[in-house]
């Protein structure tokens, strides 16, 4: 038994209160090994007398193997303690000895000895499921069909430039605006969209405005406050929810508030309201733009988003920027009603004012969804208190390597397993899924151009717990290198609209709702005959799911009676194909 | 190489925020493995142009072997990112083979090639070192000296019993009060006592005040508010800092709250203070004195400390009682200038209450400082949001362990490493060390009531980075089993104290004062001819600490030249003896 394999950590991905009755208990080993695992648990308090005995009053529930990867094999148990509290360890079997694993680390267990004494310090401790420390996500965020919309680029009646255009760069200003946004409201809702979230619509400098200039007011090349609350009452009205992005931090170079510290340094009364290392601040010229005339590269005398002078970071312990910055995240709330906040650059942003944010956005709207822009592992930040969920590219990552064929079939099914151990089931529901956005290149560009391998992309996403999400024009089958090409204006011409690609998105769509099946986070991954085959199941039925992952056709195919067949790429045998179905059987589990 | 024994997590004990300019990252490895590991970091955001190839600037830095255990080796390291963001990956360098840990695992790197592709989404993040999350405890509460005092049995001029009894019981009322303890402040000041902890003193139905009554009002048996008002005056006349037990778990069966809960059950309007599982609230009667005449042991039709139906459990999440606790916190620092808070069953609080009340203590004092009891590893309560630190048992078990001869001295010294690498440097120094408290035995009785290797203990507790407490009357090498046989009335009787004792204390106080290598975490753990030597070092000086820690005279004995020695316990070759004392040289670090 590989000793050194074997990891626990009470309070985390692997120990987490799924809900305030339940208990989610995973225990890594090492995949090499064949052990049969129990948790032995119990609350710390409940003793009583057997046989003239002071006993530890305790259960053990054997552990269902769940997760492969790589190199372990993560066991999993849920448990709903009576009394909330829970002392646990781990009774492991292996070649006929037992051992118990608990804080002091593994222990053979000589005749049951260590079995009677139950010195409970040896046990990790989970002390009370407090119904109040519960991460929960509004219910409404979970499994549901995002869409995202980069303004400047959706849709307008009064274009700048011609709309059809190929190429484009960032300070290409092209005219989109909210009241074009507006009239493709029916749009979305007829594609099946629940939810809209918008990258920046504040008045700020760039063409992309995530260098904030006023966060009260709606760039006047985008429209009005007033479209924009026509805006989110034509979402409403059409059951769909409205995210705004939120860039808390930094701010623009042209903030009043920096601007004030670069007219008068030391002197000014917002000084410390950034992180101002040298006066006076700027030793650079501005061209007539507003932006440095040089590039001053790592040289910046205040700090910035990146290297960039033009976004100083927001000092958001000041009195002054906390103040502000929360009555931006309640003034949008209270007075047009958005549903929900998407935080940009959020894992360099304090986790002291995340907990603030949450709360003041939580004091004025109970069921405000707060999104994080986490490329990486993101529990810290989502413990409850700070965010409901991230961008989730723990698991674009993964979905990219395989279909760009970087990894092989069984490196994706680690991978996934992977995700799955480290990802806990009461945060990926609410997990924004995505495939590509603003910054990365279009799924469709990464996959060759080629729509079939794309639309294995949004399947096998749409399959996963969480919410997906659509950037705009996927559906219809827009293509884009990283940015800028990324944000070509959308497609609206109907003769360069790929009618194919809005019908399988659609139907997608419609599955992810009426299917619970496809919001069950585990599922199956196997491969026969170089064929993928993914499956989820509960209790009535199954879901399965064909893939044909290669450039090459398939010779085999497997049977596919019993199964309804709910979507396909036509033959099945052909590069790049699949099928996604339902068989109706009863399950044991 | 156990690829499995290597782990990493971003934002854990292994990779944190030492202060806003300085992380630490430890990489645990398994001890078996010979390894030369290296960190390769730098900003994400620092790329430049090298030979025409757009690359990450980056450093590559080795990392210090520092803690071996039972199975892993732990690899140290601190880095001062000059941005404050960073990425970093591992590398492992193993038989002429390298590899590159990261977020997607252990991968060896031929000719370099990873290394050239820079991907930094393999990379693990630690995206800014924000000031306001660097958990920092009050200055004044770092390696500072603490003294316990279990009000009912220290001192009163006008005791109710016989001050000199041995046995006690926890319905015994000795008449312990707190001019008495006025009075000694002298004393504890004499002692070296920089702080003193005070288990309940508000009104309540029992001995021990843990069933609180009255949130603002002395107990009566213990004086009046305005005896403690000079309590507090006089300690801090004498540079003592003043702690509280705050309990906050749960309040006492006849708090007029949940009397009115009693009586008026789903009609009451603190119902929902507490958790109410079915009315009418109590099953059973009460004798005279308020207790329950029978104990309804695991019956209880609301939540409660363990199954004591005398501590009904607080719903801090209702309004009503977080405005009504969070005032008690602040009304005791307002008014009466206490310095901290010790939170009573802390683990079982909900985390968010705990936020609420650091936040409503600071708003009041800007160093009052909060500790936690709890029994288990603590980090999830320790990331700066929640308390400053906790009553170290993580500590207590091995010393015990060793000391009572569970554990041989390889074991200790595996223990203490493994202790090392969980508890980060900056938490260590406010952690509240101790050998024993009103909750177990007394270290004296542990140790068979032999003072040689109580002093041991203390001696061991108080070279180790923290803060020691005393349990009072320590000094004065008092003894006693578990509760109730702990709490034994303080001897002030000069034929019964054990003078030797309280001088040894007052040298280890003194020499934890004025000795900074006393307070650093690391030390050197080895054995020779049975003779236990640690050591601990700095630039100019080494600490060298030499204990015969068996029953057995010591054969050899080392040579002390260039020796100072500042405390020893007489011949070191005696059993149980020790022997403490400073090297001056240059060390090379």
């Amino acid at each position: 038994m590989n000793k050194h394999a074997i990891f626990h950590q009470a309070k985390s991905h692997l120990s987490y209160a799924y809900d305030h009755h339940t208990l989610h208990v995973l225990l890594q080993t090492s995949k090499e090994d064949d052990l049969l695992i129990s948790l032995i648990h119990g609350d710390p308090f409940e003793w009583k007398d057997i046989d003239g005995r002071f006993s530890w009053v305790h259960h053990v529930d054997v552990m269902e193997k769940r997760y492969t990867d790589d190199l372990y094999t993560h066991y999993f148990i849920s448990i709903k303690p009576f009394h909330k509290r829970v002392k646990y360890a781990f009774l492991i079997q292996h070649h006929q000895k037992t051992y118990l694993y608990g804080t002091q680390g593994i222990k053979e267990i000589m005749d049951g000895v260590l079995f009677k004494t139950y010195d409970l310090s040896h046990y990790f401790n989970f002390p009370y499921l407090n119904h109040e420390d519960v991460m929960e996500s509004p219910s409404w965020s979970k499994n549901m069909v995002w869409y995202q919309i980069f303004p400047d680029r959706f849709y307008t009646d009064h274009p700048k430039v011609d709309w059809s255009i190929e190429t484009v760069h960032n300070d290409l200003q092209m005219g989109g605006d909210l009241k074009g946004i507006t009239s493709k409201i029916p749009y979305l809702k007829d594609l099946g969209v629940e939810g809209v979230y918008f990258t920046p619509i504040f008045h700020a400098s760039s063409m992309h405005k995530y260098d904030t200039i006023d966060y009260h007011l709606i760039d006047p090349q985008f429209g009005t406050n007033e479209d924009f609350k026509l805006l989110v009452e034509t979402c409403h009205k059409h059951g769909i929810k409205v995210m705004l992005d939120g860039v808390f931090n930094h701010c623009g170079f042209l903030h009043p508030m920096f601007q004030d510290v670069v007219k008068h340094g030391t002197h000014s009364i917002y000084k410390d309201c950034f992180f101002i290392h040298e006066f006076p601040v700027v030793d650079f010229e501005l061209n007539a733009h507003g932006k440095p005339k040089r590039y001053p590269n790592r040289k910046n005398r205040y700090e910035t988003f990146g290297f960039t002078p033009m976004m100083p970071k927001w000092n958001t312990s000041h009195p002054l920027v906390e103040d502000y910055l929360l009555d931006v995240v309640t003034y949008w709330i209270k007075h047009y009603d958005i549903d929900g906040w998407r935080l940009d650059v959020s894992n360099e942003v304090s986790h002291d004012f995340l907990r603030k944010l949450r709360m003041a956005a939580r004091d004025v709207k109970k069921d405000t969804f707060i999104l994080g822009e986490n490329w990486d592992s993101s529990l810290p930040w989502l413990l409850g208190d700070q965010m409901d969920a991230v961008m989730n590219y723990d698991l674009s990552v993964p979905l990219w390597k395989f279909l760009e064929h970087q990894s092989d079939i069984h490196t994706f099914k680690h991978d996934m397993n992977r995700y799955l151990a480290r990802t806990p089931k009461h945060v990926i529901d609410a997990m924004f899924n995505l495939v590509c956005s603003h910054d990365t290149i279009r799924i469709k560009k990464r996959l060759d151009d080629d729509a079939r391998r794309m639309k294995i992309a949004y399947l096998l996403m749409f399959i996963q717990a969480g919410s997906p999400n659509i950037y705009y024009g996927d559906e219809m089958g827009m293509t884009g290198f990283h940015d800028p090409d990324n944000r070509r204006p959308m497609i609206w011409d109907p003769k360069r609209q790929d009618a194919d690609m809005f019908s399988f998105m659609k139907t997608l769509i419609h599955l992810k709702k009426t299917l619970p099946l496809m919001s069950i986070p585990d599922l199956s991954i196997d491969v026969s005959n170089d064929l993928l085959i993914m499956k989820k199941q509960d209790m009535n039925q199954s879901l399965v799911i064909y893939v044909n992952y290669q450039a090459q056709p398939l010779k085999y195919i497997p049977d596919f009676k019993d199964l309804e067949i709910l979507i396909d790429s036509g033959d099945l045998k052909h590069p790049y194909s699949f099928l996604l179905g339902v068989k109706h059987e009863t399950n044991h589990s």
